[in-house]
């Protein structure tokens, strides 16, 4: 067992996490991005990549039919998982090793398995021979640049064979077939997409049903066919291996695969270097173009400057540098390349959520405004007759809501005052609200129209009492029988349509809209009344009121009795007064606290509760059931920032986000520091065993709301209409950190320190500011600000 | 290698068949149904059950999201695929290997799979232990049970452990988890199946979402947690097997296991036997009852008997004795078994397409006529207020049209008079005709009208020319978008609304209505002569007419020249003169024969022909593409009968259906001979490799008609409303055969032989009768005939 502290390290400049066991973080994966695919490879080769037609799609497949769903936590793995593979067999001896380290599992002498912004690498050695893995991705096309180096670090001459091998699996009932292809250089599997009505025919006419891997040198030999290369020795020693050559079998309605072989006699230090593509294709000249514009080693140094450069574009608006290092580099690097990607891709779906939609593009406006303003667009573009925000915004012509998107939520409307407060802090920009927006229903109103026309659905859907309508969902949570017979209410709803009442009371205002700022004005105030006059449990708010009136997430409730949201948004609302607020506070902390974040809800559900619904159903056991939801969380450290005096809590639980700082940590939750998962697993004091561990799913609302707490809340720094105010919130252990914020062209660097001061103090150009706010910011100029803190 | 001879025998009685080799016929299966569930297990142990609550479930799953799918051909096999497999692992020399097959797959010393009619069962013995598993079912229960005996058969005292491990698979994204239960004496796996609408909560509400696996003797140590089972070990070589005991470990939101082990001494010769009960539940309190009901010997033996006494009601009406030896053990023990299961279960849809529907109880008139008579009843009860049949009938509440039975196909009401002309000479019952049937669109007709409004409809459903429409399709072939556009026709329907007609005519004849016969034969002379005018193509009948006019199926198409079922149904329908008839049949046997059947089209499409459709786009490479489809080839075997004078032709076509009698051809299909597979691979001269191999699919309505075609075309025992008429047509290699038949009650004993006469003669009490033809029967006598037939 090596020891903990050398199992996973940063490299210096954080851009890259090594990883030197194969085994103790078997989950532990890199991903990658272009604007058509994404690709998720674990350290030890397995494999889940989807590309866009404009649906969905994969290009390498399981054994057997999969489902279609939308995109799961936890994946699991196992022996004949889609996965990136080399064996390496010394021909003498017959020793047999793969590289990276599926399928065969030999504990390999030196194991480093290194996730990059823009690659993924591995270094694998074992009997002698180095085996070196790079995958990359081009910036505008669908597929995988693989290149593979072996060395021979033994002293003496070795003969070796080195079979790439790219499992295909099932790719279709219908047809599917693999033959090697002598002028492509590679296997091609054909397949054609299951349907059986007529007219679907047409919509999968141009799909790209065929997967191929080409070889940039001839190969020995090769196998199309799964089951020829697998035989009776398994995958852990293929029968394929044990023969001279590969068998150059084809695969005619049997499972396709690509494994190739190069055998080759290497003197002591001698190294031999391959490339591969891999990848979806419409038919063999696409496939030929590929080949030509990328596979030979020019053009694969080319394409991985220009994937930088790509990737450099979501280097975001922050750098920080505290006494966090661990932090520093999740924030600088990682963090705004997790917001890149959903704004940049939209998680690569044609229909997202609406809700998720708005908040991607919110992560977005600290990247590239531009896209987030393009966003709200599109967003209200498809606004419905009454106001009312649909569940999925649609993106790609003949798109349709699909799965969640089928179940009427409540919340739509929420988002939008929520999400356009950062592009207006972020970029002053106010005349995105005179921009004219038509539907296909035939209505044509402004941007700022339809918010008000969505404030106002929101305000109607209420009932009697003012609380807000759940129908069989508010937000993502599961809630689905609350409210299903049209009568159960939310409490996070009243209060979360408060909040987006108050904000775009405030745009109204800005707007010079006072009557319409009252209106919205006195809508919030009605539901922070309504709330606190049907939700306030004494020492927390109730999370709402089910179709038979039965209020939950209460005292009396043994499961589910406390619910974060509703504690969150009636801070943000203001339906917490101060007292609450300390009454809160300590109920939080002490009912949902664990060492991995905060969780969702406690305790957690061991049966099913037909008056709320799925999330119960759930209940004992599942991943979900009172989870670390980060969602939940980041909103309630966005709270505590905006409280004002929270700096530790917030900063402790803004902390627990990210996977570390110590080794034993990274281990529980099973993930590289490099993302966010959208949950890690709650309860903590029921499962100790798997709490922590994380969803491996990077798909989250959280990251932008991350961002935005590291940005606005912890460095303080948010814009109004005509500046950028400074408000740091440090973590009283810290005594000073660096800062750099890019804003509105402008470059800010800033030096915070904890000094003898009542309220914030800005010098700039040794003066001493009378606010801690900078107006008449000049783009492409740069600022030197020196920052005071309170003890 | 061992010797051909040896790998495939059946037993003395023919009714198990044993393979003696786990590698030569990897995927040879048997299979075991009861009214609610099905289950095929290979030779080396993967597993596929479903069970019916009612839509088709799983209990056993594979290790990530499986699509729910209508049920596939040629399954694939890997690793992970679910199975029922025991460890054996020596633990003093640390030697492992794992029965029957799977996951080690060591070489056995001796291997016996045994596919019986109402068990299958294994030897296996490896290292001086023999290993014994028998799996049985239940009659009323969803539940497998298992017998494992464990032998010492090598010469000295043995310490070793016994696992059997069942891999229970990804349950369910919303909850999954499994623990050991004490009190069951089992491992429980629980999940929650994924739903999202909340109306959908209701309809699974009772669904079995539980797999136990409990043991009757309580174990040493257990593991419910896949992962920890195999963990770097892999399922060749489980790292739970190299610690002293299995970890008890349980499954939260991991993929659940079922592994259990026992450790013993076992003295030279001694045996232990363990008992296992492997299923879905509902809850505990179902599993208890289960436990008690079945889980100790005296319940195995006495549900054993049971079980063989429900699948013996499945034995049908028919013995042969002929030179044949292979054959007969296939007619007299697996077809009518074969025919028994789809009759009885329906191929356990809730919405079996209507033509199978019919056809399946058409074989069920051999085996319980008063199942087919219902099932007519159940039929015409959901005709449309136009006389339509629906694509498919729906058998459970709240079942729903699914898969292929949402895409229109015009061939449904074709198939009632087809399928009643076996219930009435089976039964001479007439009496069905008068019975009243209401439907859910308010209307009330006889039986007999409402099949003389479905002839109506199929005489109305056809353009100008007389030609039949074929909307999105026709019968079971993908022939999807030859009339999309509502003006293509079939060839094949308009031939077999003739066939219809005619029947219906026959049937209206001796009801006493001449009139409507004489409309309905002058219906099937319009037909006939439609299909002469404009589909004779001199040599052949064509396929069908395009949308655009196109006729297909024709000379000088160079893919899809020529197709079976025209020719069959021109035979049958009358349309085919004998001139004609003596250009089809060459035409046919130099075009279409293979050495596994008769292919159902030639030459193979090489790419999509937009105006047919989808059996093109499956094109080169796919299995179905040219299939030997033995539903087709049957049929043209049904037709050579009726044609009489081609008992060779239709001999040999009609054994081509069965895997054997070689051996090579066996290992070809790759088949055990104990069912008629929906088709073996075609194109036979363009893939020689792949050409014969069974698809595994036991669903097919071929059997039924195998079995006509044994009992009224080889053997010539058909009924008419009298009485039973005697016609054999032996192949011309045939002197002799002995038959027994059962006919409404009475048994006939019949010897066969070739004789010096001009017509068939048929000798009783030493009586010829005046005619080849037995009336006057009375049920429970028993009838001697001998039979001499023109050499």
């Amino acid at each position: 067992m090596r020891k903990e502290a050398t199992i996973l390290r940063p490299t210096h400049n954080g851009d890259r996490y090594e990883l030197t066991s194969p085994t103790v973080m078997p989950k532990a994966a890199g991903f990658l991005w272009n604007q058509k695919m994404m690709i998720q490879i674990t350290c030890r080769g397995y494999a889940t990549a989807q590309f866009m037609q404009p649906e969905p799609a994969k290009y390498a497949h399981s054994p057997n039919i999969e489902a279609k769903t939308f995109m799961q936590p936890e994946p699991n793995y196992y022996a004949h998982h889609p996965g990136r593979f080399v064996y390496i067999k010394d021909e003498e001896s017959g020793h047999l090793f793969s590289a990276p380290h599926e399928p065969v599992r030999t504990t390999p002498d030196r194991f480093v398995f290194s996730a990059g912004k823009s690659d993924v690498a591995w270094v694998v050695e074992s009997n002698g021979i180095r085996v070196e893995m790079v995958m990359g991705l081009p910036t505008h096309d669908v597929a995988e640049l693989w290149t593979i180096k072996v060395t021979n670090i033994s002293n003496r001459p070795r003969r070796i064979s080195v079979t790439p091998y790219f499992p295909i699996g099932y790719k279709s009932w219908m047809n599917q077939s693999a033959e090697w292809n002598p002028d492509l250089v590679g296997i091609v599997a054909s397949s054609v997409t299951p349907y059986q009505k007529a007219a679907e025919y047409f919509k999968n006419k141009y799909l790209k049903d065929k997967t191929y891997f080409i070889c940039e040198t001839i190969p020995d030999s090769f196998e199309a066919n799964q089951q020829n290369f697998e035989g009776e020795g398994g995958l852990h020693n293929p029968s394929g291996l044990q023969e001279p050559q590969l068998s150059c079998g084809d695969a005619r309605y049997e499972t396709p695969t690509a494994a190739v072989q190069y055998r080759l006699g290497l003197k002591a230090g001698e190294q031999r270097e391959y490339r591969f593509m891999f990848g979806p294709a419409y038919d063999e000249a696409e496939i030929r173009t590929m080949r030509s514009r990328y596979l030979n080693k020019q053009a694969f140094a080319r394409t991985a400057d220009e994937y930088a450069a790509y990737m450099a574009k979501g280097h975001g608006c922050l750098r920080i540098e505290t006494p966090d290092k661990d932090l520093d580099n999740f924030v600088n690097n990682w963090l705004p390349r997790q917001v890149y990607y959903h704004g940049d891709v939209n998680r690569l779906t044609t229909d997202p959520q609406t809700r998720n939609y708005l908040q991607d593009n919110m992560g977005m406006n600290y990247i590239k405004p531009e896209i987030a303003r393009k966003a709200f667009i599109t967003a209200v573009g498809q606004q419905e007759a009454n106001g009312a925000m649909p569940d999925g915004i649609l993106l790609a012509e003949g798109a349709e809501l699909k799965y969640i998107n089928q179940i009427p939520h409540t919340d739509h409307c929420v988002w939008l005052p929520v999400t356009l407060d950062v592009y207006l802090a972020e970029t002053g920009d106010y005349t995105l609200l005179s921009e004219l927006v038509p539907t296909s229903n035939g209505d044509n109103f402004t941007v700022f129209e339809r918010f008000s026309r969505a404030m106002d659905w929101l305000l109607r859907l209420r009932d009697d009492r003012g609380l807000s309508y759940i129908a069989q969902g508010d937000w993502c949570d599961p809630m689905n029988m609350v409210g299903y017979k049209g009568r159960g209410v939310s409490g996070w709803l009243t209060l979360a349509t408060a909040y987006a009442l108050n904000l775009w009371a405030g745009v109204c205002e800005h707007e010079g809209k006072t009557e319409l700022a009252q209106h919205f004005r006195d809508g919030a105030e009605e539901c922070n009344a309504a709330v606190n006059k049907h939700l306030w449990d004494g020492d927390w708010f109730a999370r709402g009121i089910t179709d038979d009136n039965v209020t939950f997430g209460i005292k009396k409730d043994p499961e589910g009795r406390i619910w974060l949201n509703p504690q969150t948004w009636a801070i943000l609302s203001g339906a917490a007064d101060k007292h609450q607020i300390s009454r809160m506070l300590p109920q939080v902390d002490s009912q949902l606290n664990t060492p991995y974040g905060i969780q969702m809800f406690a305790p957690p559900f061991t049966k099913m509760r037909e008056d709320i619904g799925r999330v119960t159903q759930k209940a004992i056991g599942s991943a979900e059931n009172a989870a670390v939801y980060n969602h939940a969380g980041v909103f309630y450290v966005y709270s505590l920032y905006n409280l004002g005096g929270q700096q530790d809590r917030a900063y402790t639980l803004l902390r627990q986000l990210i996977p570390g700082p110590s080794e034993a940590d990274y281990l529980q939750r099973g993930q590289l520091p490099i993302y966010i998962p959208n949950y890690y697993r709650g309860a903590w004091r029921e499962f100790p065993r798997t709490a922590g561990r994380s969803s491996q799913l990077f798909n989250t609302g959280t990251v932008s709301w991350a961002y935005r707490c590291f940005i606005e809340g912890l460095c303080g720094l948010r814009g109004d209409a005509e500046g950028l105010i400074i408000r740091p919130q440090l973590p009283s252990s810290w005594d000073a950190i660096k800062v750099t914020r890019e804003f509105r062209g402008a470059t800010f660097h800033l030096d915070i320190r904890r000094g003898d001061v009542q309220d914030v103090t800005v010098r700039h150009k040794n003066q001493t500011l009378a606010e801690p706010r900078i107006t008449n910011i000049k783009a492409g100029e740069t600022y030197q600000l020196s920052v005071v803190v309170p003890q």
